[in-house]
C-alpha cells in the first residue's frame, strides 16, 4: 500500500458545486465526505442511520422536526452535530459554508424520504474526489 | 430530543492529558473520538477495524509496517488520513497535535496487539467528554 494523507483544502479546490458531496475517505463500510453548501438544501430523512456533520469554514443551520415541532440549531466553524436516524432535517447555509460528513458508504444525499429537489442539490451517495 | 452542536475547541478545553481519548459523538455504533497528543504513541494494530485520522491542530506522523517495511506519513494540520485494518502503526508529534478520530464504539486505543504501553498513554475505549 502506498495511500497518503490527504489535505483537504486540496480536495476542496477540486470542485465548485453546492450540495454535492465529495467521497475524501472511506473508513470500513462508512464514507468521510466533504461538502461546499450554500442557501437551502431540503426536507428530508435517513430512516437508518445517524448522520454526523463537521463544519470547517462558514456557519452552518440544521432545521430539525422533533417532538411535534421544528427547532433549528447553528453551527459555527468548528462545531459539530449528530442528526439522529428517523428525524427529518433541513441543512442550510446563507453565507456558505464547508463541512464534512461521517455516513454509511451508500447514504442518498437526500435521504430515504424528502421535498421537492431543486436543480442546484445533487442527488447522490457522494463522488470521488 | 435537545441535543445541541458541539464546539471542538471547548470539549480540547476540559481535558488535559495526553493520548487519552474522549468521545464527542457517537454515529450509529461509531465513535467521533478527539485526542491531544505528544511524543510518540506504540505499535499497535486494530485486526477488524479501519481508522481514520483528522489533524485539528500541529503536526501528525503515523508510522506504518507494511509490505515487509517501514514507512511514515506526515500529516499537516487540515489533513486526513486511514490507517487500514491489520496494519500495524505508531502515532507519533514531536510538537503536539490535536486530531479526531472516526472508529467503531469499543476500539481500544492501543489495539488487539501492542507494544509494552507507557504510563502516559491511556488504555482506552474513550472516555466521554
Amino acid at each position: 500500500m502506498s495511500a497518503q494523507p490527504i489535505d483537504i483544502d486540496t480536495a476542496y479546490a477540486t470542485f465548485d458545486a453546492i450540495w454535492s458531496p465529495r467521497i475524501l475517505a472511506n473508513v470500513n463500510d462508512y464514507d468521510v465526505r466533504i461538502a461546499k453548501v450554500k442557501g437551502e438544501h431540503v426536507w428530508h430523512v435517513h430512516e437508518d442511520t445517524d448522520e454526523f456533520f463537521l463544519v470547517l469554514d462558514g456557519e452552518l443551520a440544521i432545521g430539525l422536526r422533533e417532538d411535534g415541532g421544528e427547532r433549528v440549531v447553528t453551527l459555527p466553524r468548528g462545531s459539530v452535530f449528530v442528526v439522529p436516524r428517523g428525524v427529518f432535517h433541513k441543512p442550510s447555509s446563507d453565507g456558505g459554508a464547508r463541512i464534512l460528513l461521517f455516513e454509511p458508504s451508500g447514504t442518498l444525499s437526500v435521504g430515504d424520504r424528502h421535498e421537492e429537489v431543486p436543480a442546484y442539490v445533487d442527488v447522490t451517495v457522494g463522488h470521488r474526489v
